[in-house]
């Protein structure tokens, strides 16, 4: 048998990875096949298997690579001062990046599509339903977190539910970030101004007693 | 040629649309084939040509019953000396409703898992982009005059653009309430609760100055 070179092994399994986006990015993750991405990453299916054993794995594989990036974001955010705040200033400079970076628009249009098509396929499938689940509940822990730490520093109201306040603010992060797959002439700055409006209004401090 | 019974056709295009919603809620609108959908109405494919040109003219149709019913809603809330609140008060009452009808609870479900299908969808498929675009506009429409009256009665923040508002509200609404398919363990009744303060806190007249 021959011996698996680490570094060659995961450079592969990037490749197959990438190749998969662009196959759920054209074609969703139903219509996607693994003889297409079998295709786009130049591989055989004998190969592939060797790597990931069924497209849900391919998923489950992507959604850990996104975690590890909100873990960074989090923990480079439960570092300064005032984490919500950094929070805020992250989603008002994420239109200045896609201003300047066409790719970075493109990229940002096609993970929506992925987490849309993601959600879509887990009323059916039990498989993906768990992943979803999964991913979800670690990136509302990690913002639960924030919204704790910054509640001990009584920099936000202190009467919300922490875990609970999380999922309603990722509900609605991630519904105003569809809006412009739904209205796409929406404009981009405006929105993502009225988004952190939004999220400071309901976090304010003291903000429970005129509820 | 026959004469066409109007009672009667309207009630067959009804029973069509029925039909296709229990395809699209068990398969998804790409899932979903045309063929499916004239078993699931015992018609033949001829017969349902006759009244809808295809799965798109379908949805089309859906999306419009969807609206007349947000049309009535609208209307119903107009008449009232403070819409907002009854708005609020509406989706704290989506809750009670919820608990006392299994079936209502099955029916939302299918409900959303169709929205998030149509955009799934309409990241592909031009046709039901526009469908998409065209719904969220009206809605987004009616939530505008609804914000802009209460404004001009005093009643929440005048400072808000209306219009950009109800499309922050409408995606923060449509993201929480897809929360319960990422995290089907989330507490329906607080979730409600938690959504009625972030509307309140977010709307709440003077709330501009303490931004």
């Amino acid at each position: 048998m021959r011996k698996i070179d680490p570094v060659k092994h995961e450079q592969k399994r990037r490749d197959i990875l990438e190749a998969a986006g662009r196959c759920f990015a054209k074609d969703g993750f139903r219509g996607a096949s693994i003889s297409s991405i079998c295709s786009e990453a130049k591989i055989s299916a004998g190969h592939l298997y060797h790597y990931f054993a069924s497209k849900e794995a391919i998923i489950e594989a992507m959604a850990a690579t996104g975690l590890e990036h909100a873990e960074q974001r989090f923990n480079h955010l439960m570092k300064s001062d005032n984490p919500i705040e950094g929070l805020i200033a992250e989603i008002e400079q994420a239109n200045s990046q896609s201003c300047n970076m066409q790719q970075h628009q493109i990229d940002m249009r096609a993970k929506k599509q992925l987490h849309v098509d993601m959600l879509a396929e887990a009323g059916r499938n039990p498989a993906m339903a768990e992943i979803v689940n999964k991913h979800s509940a670690k990136i509302r822990g990690m913002l639960a977190t924030l919204l704790e730490t910054a509640q001990k520093r009584g920099q936000i109201d202190q009467a919300l539910d922490p875990d609970l306040a999380a999922a309603i603010l990722l509900g609605a992060m991630e519904g105003v970030g569809n809006m412009t797959m739904r209205d796409p002439e929406l404009d981009m700055k405006k929105k993502l101004e009225m988004l952190s409006t939004l999220i400071k209004r309901f976090l304010a401090p003291g903000s429970s007693k005129e509820k």
